[in-house]
């Protein structure tokens, strides 16, 4: 039985919710080959102190052990974000056929917002892309991880105003 | 003491090299932090079967480690090509400031010849780019690379073509 987009994307979300448990910034991505579950991961950057260590370009790693090429044909991608360059590049460059992302990120989204890598001509691959699946779940937790982070800040920042006025009695 | 960009240049092509000689796209990086060397590495995707393993995606990994922070500040990376748009994407993720690259790659470079990632100000960093250092040796270890394999492919296709005729004989 083949699963939906939508039951695909939201194995990601629960990827991203992984990555906001432990205060990293919620994106989540896996991979599917022929409706099998191959890889899947959560951002790490903060945990990692690692640069490169975005959901799709791990879950692309992890794919590319599992199915022990670099050519992942006949797989799809599921993001719950809208991939940066990094991210977009590492799709081209391990030929994944499809992209399915949830909501569009438009600071640093390169393949709808800010430029459309993954369906340039010029480069030697192509993706067939579906975005918006769950588009409104998959960027709530992103506005909610951001809103809760500065309220984290504000209250830290009040806490420290008050010992600095305490101190000065 | 300082050294030149050539100086680091010639590293980069050293590391190149050993791509080459295992059969793989000859391309090297390194990332140097205050004129200390940091981190090397060379394009090792067929050996590793990993598509993300390309020299400047592995040097970015290894500084990383090295400095234990995911930004690489006081940073320059060395790459004998044009980064694609995964290593653009990862050098703009890793915040490094300097980038110096030898040749320029017109098929999928995306620092000057189909993008100019780095130097987008849409994106929460830019770099400061230096082109053409050692662009000739660069170019030509990647020229004699590809030459070299389609006269092993000509001979592969003759030996076959001639055990072809001799079955037929």
């Amino acid at each position: 039985m083949k699963h939906t987009d939508e039951y695909y994307m939201e194995l990601a979300i629960e990827e991203a919710n992984k990555a906001g448990s432990i205060g990293e910034v919620p994106i989540g991505a896996i991979i599917v080959h022929d409706d099998q579950i191959i890889s899947s991961a959560h951002n790490l950057r903060e945990t990692s102190k690692n640069a490169v260590t975005h959901a799709e370009l791990m879950a692309i790693q992890q794919a590319c052990e599992k199915l022990d090429n670099w050519r992942l044909e006949n797989t799809t991608i599921y993001v719950t974000l809208e991939p940066c360059p990094m991210c977009a590049g590492a799709i081209l460059q391990s030929r994944i056929p499809r992209v399915v992302y949830g909501a569009r990120d438009a600071k640093a989204g390169c393949v709808h917002s800010l430029y459309t890598l993954l369906n340039d001509a010029r480069f030697n691959h192509e993706c067939d892309v579906t975005e918006g699946v769950l588009a409104e779940q998959c960027g709530q937790l992103l506005t909610d991880f951001f809103r809760e982070l500065r309220a984290r800040k504000k209250e830290k920042k009040r806490l420290r105003k008050l010992a600095e006025l305490q101190d000065e009695l």
